[in-house]
């Protein structure tokens, strides 16, 4: 397992690690309703999106806890849940672990709807729970089987933090890296610092520091010429949406590193569990792109960069084509092109298991 | 012209505007001798490749004018000129400017060795002039010749800064910028930021604000999903030094967007003066590149962005290899492929007028 702790159910009350002001300072949130919650996702307290899947499902548990306190009728009980849900639902628009967890909490309400409250309560805390445990077996399931592609001393470029603090624990991209790494593999990371927000240099290094896995940091603008003097032998990075057709939405500078890949013939693989991949989408243009504060590019800490009256262009993520991914890492394996195929057949093993 | 005045002499002073403290603060550094202008090399208070060889060449002046305070014998005073101009040459290793301008003051300094001191200081400030007057009729130059190239309703992206703060004045590829601009053509310029220093955002965009140039502002990780989303037509930047076969180096992160424009059909051009082409030089692999702090990456502003114990990389430049660029813009015209005659061709041109 990873040292970290990204998130923890405790007394009732949800407990996060915030990221936004590590490296630095090592501080909790301590969520005991479900908007407070619903902020620190917005503001990235908690961000990755099995992380943010995870946290939405303890979030409507919170609800449940406020909603026996603040209303009356087994009907306004309900209703209250379900507006949490909603609420908790429109903090992010691009990660579908959001959704896809929500739905679960949703259905599981649905089932259990008419039992006495302190029971809908317990039902909704163990299909949370249930989502946290998944979501760790997930990843080093996700580790193992990325394990297999990992060359003995290879040298890994990442993007983003896709790690232990982008999930419940252990990670996906970053899962790939530990399993390898404690496999004895000698490997190498490389972090792209993944500007704006920095989740490379703040979060990832942190990571393999705490860790003691090798790793050297760089700009994003260094990626292609590190590939060019032959320091890179493959990249792992998260998702945060996949299309049926194996297009993957993920941190803005994924399609850049993969294009480069690519032109220097290295291999490019992205780790995530199958609840990223949403089935009702068909490709990537139809994965909806959350565009974040402007002042983000003007800005770094809260220092100004650059002059006030510039405009800036801030989308959160990117989409690469599936042309462009070797393969996609999940917990039941790892899934080669033509991902029209292996995706529903990835998801017909999952459901067999 | 530009309203931006990058390095003036005036009363025996080299006066520069101090690029580390833009865009917050309008600052300038006063040189009264050789030795603080080559800390203000190095510390980047004056940087780009051609500005780097005007200040260099005004920096002989200065060690002139010590050296004729400060030693005895006309022997003593040349030794000293010469010691001055070997320190300026260690400044900085990639921009060949530096090399060009100072050799151009030891060549005159040669020739005039035997005049008196007055005489030999202010023959050293007419070659810094006519170096400076040169910089920028050639900057204006390859703005008129790189203007042939911008389609109407260009959106160009830049990289790093190759502007008015990179030269005396004007710039080369925002010299191409500024007389497209000018021109009425209607453009609207892209900026990488330019990490790990974010001269894009720190003086490209304050230029372009500063000329009501209208501009955007983005991080290096989002130049390849901007192309994607077809908003690129076409890429300009500058050069530190470029081989005699047209091999490329510039700021880290030109060789990823060169690649990226390749993979999506956009046309690269360098703009740089002649006088940034070694003919020493026969491909990429030869230019020496710097190796920068380890802590440029790792910080911000003095601000820590990831932890200490982290490894990083830093290059300050890499070599796009001249496959990537569709054209180099010259002062006697644009240069295209393949270079290894189109170079040789343009000396001549440049020789004969």
């Amino acid at each position: 397992m990873s040292e970290v702790k990204t998130l923890e159910w405790k007394n009732d009350e949800l407990i996060l690690i915030d990221c936004t002001k590590l490296p630095t300072s090592e501080e909790y949130v301590i969520c005991k309703d479900y908007k407070t919650l619903a902020e620190a996702i917005k503001i990235l307290v908690v961000r990755g999106a099995p992380a943010i899947g995870v946290s939405a499902a303890y979030g409507v548990v919170l609800a449940a806890i406020q909603a026996q306190k603040e209303t009356g009728t087994q009907k306004e009980y309900i209703d209250f849940i379900k507006k949490a849900i909603e609420e908790l639902a429109e903090t992010r628009p691009t990660a579908v672990n959001l959704f896809w967890g929500l739905n679960r909490m949703e259905e599981k309400l649905e089932s259990v709807k008419d039992l006495p409250q302190d029971q809908i309560k317990e039902e909704l805390l163990k299909e949370a729970n249930k989502i946290y445990d998944e979501d760790i077996e997930c990843n080093i399931s996700i580790g193992k089987y990325g394990n297999e592609v990992v060359p003995q001393d290879a040298r890994i470029l990442t993007h983003c933090n896709a790690g232990a603090l982008a999930t419940a624990g252990y990670g996906t991209a970053l899962g790939v890296v530990r399993y390898a790494h404690n496999q004895g593999k000698n490997i190498h990371v490389y972090a792209d610092e993944t500007r704006p927000l920095l989740q490379g240099s703040r979060l990832t290094a942190w990571e393999l520091v705490k860790e003691d896995i090798p790793a050297t940091l760089i700009t994003d603008s260094m990626a292609g010429y590190a590939m060019k003097l032959g320091m890179i032998d493959m990249l792992v990075f998260g998702a945060d949406r996949i299309a049926l057709n194996g297009d993957v939405a993920n941190k803005i500078g994924s399609y850049s590193i993969s294009v480069l890949a690519k032109e220097h013939g290295i291999p490019v693989y992205v780790a995530a569990p199958l609840s990223t991949i949403d089935i009702n989408i068909e490709n990537g243009d139809q994965i909806p792109i959350e565009q974040r504060d402007k002042d983000e590019v003007r800005e770094l800490f809260g220092t100004q960069t650059a002059p006030k009256e510039i405009d800036t262009f801030n989308p959160a993520f990117d989409v690469t084509p599936s042309q462009y991914i070797t393969g996609i890492i999940t917990e039941v394996g790892v899934l080669r092109p033509p991902y029209n195929l292996s995706i529903p057949k990835a998801f017909k093993i999952k459901e067999e298991r």
